[in-house]
């Protein structure tokens, strides 16, 4: 009974915090693989989801990236819906960049390296802009100190586009 | 009448080039946007079709990129299959790249310049590799000098993996 007991506790401490903060948090029936904080995972399928559009991100991580999203973050690019609705999902697939062997000019994939999940639910995520918010290395989510950073910096920097960096590449 | 004599005239000057020849030209029959010499066009779609990868090309272009498949172009990546099945289709999506205006360290997609097309039907294209090539800007082929320049760097590069230079980014 000892493990039921500690669950059982934690439970109990998370609620003077509302439940907007019970919620967000990775609580005790999420997944394993679930982000901290947040609880997301990543979405089964998402490697055939549609391109949004490719990137770059230059020294020091010097990664390409492409983002992904599910059908209701496409219709919302096309046409041009903000706020993104609940349901949307995005998902940021990266990758080491390295020289092409074969042609000189082109920078390719090299080894996988992170792949970054957004998923909008403004019930579940009403103090992050409706946004919840996952980054995982090899399977599974890094440390809760590297997901207190997501929501500050898209807060700060893209509040115009629903917190969102990445434009539709037509 | 006219107009029909003068394409039944040229019908019969391309007879003695032999059947591979009349195929790879863009016959009377192909579409009005059809590249010169292999008359392909740009698939219908496409953009919602699955990334295979994305990549960078350097200066003087300064483009980022990104390579999506049909069905047959992803099974035959997925499951390692080499040469390409006839029916796979790869187009490359390309943009200026930019600095993102909100993040500093990120490259991003710019102004779309070209569509390239690569298809892949061994009857038709004996002499390519049995690929054929189209490359577009605003939706129209470019000229027939820029199209005999495709067959020559894949066949010199990348003979190892079917003529083909991008790989699946996982």
């Amino acid at each position: 009974m000892k493990p039921l007991y500690i669950l059982a506790c934690a439970g109990a401490l998370l609620t003077p915090l509302g439940l907007a903060a019970a919620t967000h948090a990775a609580s005790d029936t999420a997944p394993e693989n679930a982000s901290p904080i947040f609880g997301v995972t990543i979405p089964d399928g998402y490697r055939k989801w549609e391109l949004i559009a490719p990137a770059l991100e230059a020294d020091p991580l010097n990664e390409l990236r492409a983002v992904v999203g599910n059908q209701t973050a496409m219709d919302a690019y096309r046409q041009g819906i903000l706020p993104f609705p609940d349901g949307t999902i995005l998902v940021k697939l990266a990758w080491k960049q390295k020289q092409s062997p074969e042609f000189g000019p082109a920078t390719v994939p090299g080894a996988a390296t992170t792949v970054q999940v957004m998923v909008k639910d403004s019930k579940k995520y009403p103090e992050t802009g409706g946004w919840g918010f996952g980054r995982f290395v090899n399977g599974k989510p890094v440390d809760q100190a590297q997901h207190e950073t997501c929501w500050a910096c898209h807060q700060a920097l893209v509040k115009d586009h629903d917190y969102v960096f990445t434009r539709y590449a037509p």
